[in-house]
């Protein structure tokens, strides 16, 4: 995104646009996006504002660009999910519904962990821009997938049938985001850990296993 | 707390500190705390500021009271749960941990719905004032009470024991909370229906009963 043409005065050798983004990141979060402003961004990296602008456009730029790294991911998960392929009559022969939802919840862990910064602002987005409202909207796409594949494993008979799927799926994946308000990034609990915490508390259920 | 001798210019009759307190609340959440001037508040409401303050204080002391709404009945559901008659070598015969546990998780939920505005905002607080660090306070020690009931029921052989305790609290108490971010109050979904999804995902898991 650096115009190559742009004269070279960086205040600070060493910033590329990932150091700025990710300083921006930290600051939307710490103090809110709609209070943080570019001047603050440029003073947390000890740069002035015209270096910041030769990384990126704008505030809001740099907003759709971290949630965009958070939604790529997940996006991705979910479409390897949930491809055509797996549908009911395509023939196929791959894994269960009920196998590519374990399979996915573990995996959102995961990119919970290496994104959590982005994926906490993801999960604050309250639709008050353009790029808000489109984040929102990927959010809504990825919500209906997990809804439906929760669906298709209790068709399948592999999960209980006595609880709504719309709200199981809701539960399952609140418990999953509910990670960012604790977890600290490199912190006590790895990710395969808590991958595999949070798979065996929502599919086999807490209660000790009956002995036999 | 509104002084009898003050004088009785209320700006619009029929507001009392209870319906101050809502749309404090409300606008808190809308547009933040820290965003939401004493001024938005009497606009919202239709009154002068000075009527307001026939109310209550202080913002801050809105903020107070919201928090102890959602506190007080926390509290008092943890209290029940974790009452000292029931620690091992009191004698006592009362309901195991894994029952009492069982019942304050559905409580929590039921107070969640009850006190939705009130528990979103103290799942919000960061600490920034001396209400807010109270509020924290209290906050950690239910969490603290919920991780001894939760090794308690581990140590009963109720609960599985190859899931760390605290990380079992965090996911356990993450999903209820997770609420708040899609439930709406007085919405399809009822408290009691959404207690026993809860319930029965924690604590039975999702894959379908095994039959016989």
């Amino acid at each position: 995104m650096v115009d190559p043409a742009a004269p070279a005065r960086r205040g600070r050798p060493g910033h590329d646009q990932q150091a700025v983004l990710r300083e921006a990141v930290a600051l939307f979060i710490r103090q809110g996006y709609d209070a943080t402003s570019m001047g603050d961004l440029a003073r947390a990296l000890g740069l002035s504002k015209s270096a910041i602008y030769h990384h990126v456009a704008s505030k809001e730029q740099l907003l759709g660009l971290a949630l965009d790294a958070a939604l790529a991911e997940l996006t991705e998960a979910v479409e390897a999910a949930t491809a055509p392929a797996y549908d009911a009559g395509s023939g196929g022969s791959g894994p269960s519904a009920y196998e590519r939802l374990r399979v996915l919840v573990a995996r959102s862990v995961e990119v919970l962990v290496a994104h959590q910064p982005e994926v906490t602002l993801l999960l604050r987005v309250r639709g008050n821009s353009p790029v808000e409202l489109a984040a929102l909207e990927r959010r809504r796409w990825i919500d209906a997938r997990l809804a439906d594949l929760v669906r298709a494993a209790v068709e399948e008979g592999a999960l209980r049938d006595d609880v709504d799927p719309q709200l199981v799926s809701r539960l399952l994946f609140g418990m999953v985001n509910s990670l960012v308000e604790w977890h600290r990034p490199g912190g006590e609990v790895d990710a395969a850990v808590l991958a595999h915490a949070v798979t065996t508390l929502a599919f086999e259920g807490l209660r000790a296993p009956t002995p036999g």
